[in-house]
């Protein structure tokens, strides 16, 4: 019942190997030749077969998204934008959910088994031991909200969190707050240490401003309004940067609930830009961070590792913009 | 640098063949025998690779899960569910993204080249022709979320919309409501259908309360408060069953940016108890849908069917329930 290459080819008219040359990347086929087959195989509803074509080439088409944090909503987006953006290229999109993995031997098993031709890890929160065990058994990796270093052991692909965790101290210091504060995320995690760090070098240069620093649990909004809940049992600052736009949302919920209001009382400035963040009635503050970019990135690098394995890890990083919406008091 | 079948064989003392056949699903293997391969597998950080088994069984043990609403953050617990109950099974999941896509065939097509065993679509808004387009092409397939009938073409795996529906309409009934409407979602999904007739259903048994209809553009935030803010234009309802709560969202958006309150001005219930539902300044009142059961039960049956092509199409149907939350009045 399936539609074969040989049927293709007598459809086209042309011979079997002529079929195969379209279907694989890079082999020599006349534009007409090419016209004929790809006009027969739609016609009969023709399709090259992965498994079979992997059997050629050695490569399986399969890319893997890895991902610890199937709860943040920022991950709606990058799903969308990795899948996209494989099936735009004749790939393969592959979920890996490593929410309860924490051992790095038992994660590259699993790729293997997998057999996907290369791997994206999406986490902040993952250690870099995960990506440098994938390079050390040569799958091609890369490390998409990873902490960059000045020599890379894998490719790293985000942002510089702590340029970002300097913008959120400046903008806060801009609008004339005078005790500020960091709510972080975990604090075991990169993402979270450059954040702290930026903020506080910020703050650094402005010692007339109070600043202090506690952690949630977690990047998930229970650990936003619990840490949030418990800072306002104490003596608050007048505006937090959280650690990221869920934590924000949860810290929200925390001020609302003890019947105060951002920006008239508290002011909130969060990371990411989310969707829920522009819902008018979350409606906050944040620095957007560019996931298009930095998926859209991370598949041409590893796509690049896949064809040429010895090719030199590199670092790419795409600036965040302050996303000015109602959680910060006004500017001057 | 590869560890190989032998290499494994050696180590654990006994035949290729032994290694073979404890690495291969159903077939026979002393549980000693077993013990000492795994042991000597795991010593040697040796894994199948699911290519090489693929061309002994036919089978790629990839299976898809199709969405076409990567915005919707109700597919953060699909996503999450999906990943662990294949990877709990030793399965591949594999993402498909048809958000663009409107033509059976050209997905029918993707499923082949991406050589998957079986997929689940996981919609309520892709019409009945996209999983009857791949029963036909002989994948199999289970469609999530969709509408079930008395002669099932496909595996259906989902709620009972229209019971959902009446649920609305009888929670809005014994809170006293005295006008009441549907904000639906598209006009074309089946399950926007399915709740209309519902909630009319129980309507009609009650004549003195009045009851209008009208539907958003998409299940999406934006839908639901461009078109909550309509109806707050003309003569409002008491109370609103959105379509979804991403809708509901939107919904209780308007209210707010109205300058009124729910519930005190108008109540809203919504359906899904997606994460964000349960947010505490969110606290929307809804129906919710078993995500976790209705997931399992499309992979049993996705798999059920991969190991029987012969099997009947079959239809589960999960029973929904209310989780009372702050967004309509108090009963009694």
């Amino acid at each position: 019942m399936a539609v074969t290459l040989k049927d293709v080819a007598e459809r086209a008219g042309v011979s079997t190997s002529a079929v195969s040359r379209t279907f694989t990347d890079g082999a020599s086929v006349s534009a007409k030749t090419r016209a004929k087959v790809e006009k027969a195989a739609d016609a009969l509803g023709y399709s090259p077969n992965a498994l079979a074509s992997s059997l050629t080439t050695g490569r399986t088409k399969l890319i893997g998204l890895i991902s610890n944090n199937f709860h943040n909503p920022l991950f709606l987006e990058v799903f969308d934008r990795f899948t996209r953006g494989l099936q735009d290229r004749g790939l393969r999109p592959l979920l890996v959910n490593l929410s309860d993995e924490t051992d790095p031997v038992h994660s590259v098993r699993m790729m293997r088994q997998y057999s996907v031709d290369g791997a994206i890890i999406a986490s902040s929160t993952l250690p870099p031991s995960f990506a440098e065990a994938y390079r050390d058994a040569g799958i091609p990796v890369v490390h998409s909200f990873g902490r960059y270093t000045t020599a890379p052991q894998v490719h790293v692909v985000g942002i510089d969190n702590v340029a970002c965790g300097r913008m959120a101290g400046e903008t806060l210091i801009a609008r004339g707050y005078r005790r500020v504060a960091f709510l972080g995320g975990p604090e075991g995690a990169t993402s979270t240490q450059d954040r702290a760090l930026g903020f506080l070098g910020a703050l650094h240069e402005h010692p007339e401003i109070e600043v202090s620093v506690s952690y949630a649990s977690a990047y998930s909004f229970d650990a936003g309004r619990v840490e949030m809940t418990k800072r306002l049992m104490a003596d608050p600052a007048q505006a937090y940067f959280c650690g990221d736009d869920v934590l924000s949302v949860g810290a929200l919920s925390a001020v609302q609930e003890a019947g105060l209001n951002c920006p008239r009382d508290i002011g909130i400035i969060g990371l990411n830009d989310m969707q829920m963040a522009g819902w008018q009635n979350i409606n906050l503050t944040t620095i957007r961070q560019p996931v298009a970019q930095i998926i859209g990135a991370s598949i041409d690098l590893v796509i690049g590792t896949v064809e040429d394995p010895t090719r030199h890890p590199e670092t790419r990083l795409f600036p965040c913009k302050v996303i000015e919406r109602g959680t910060l008091r006004p500017l001057g």
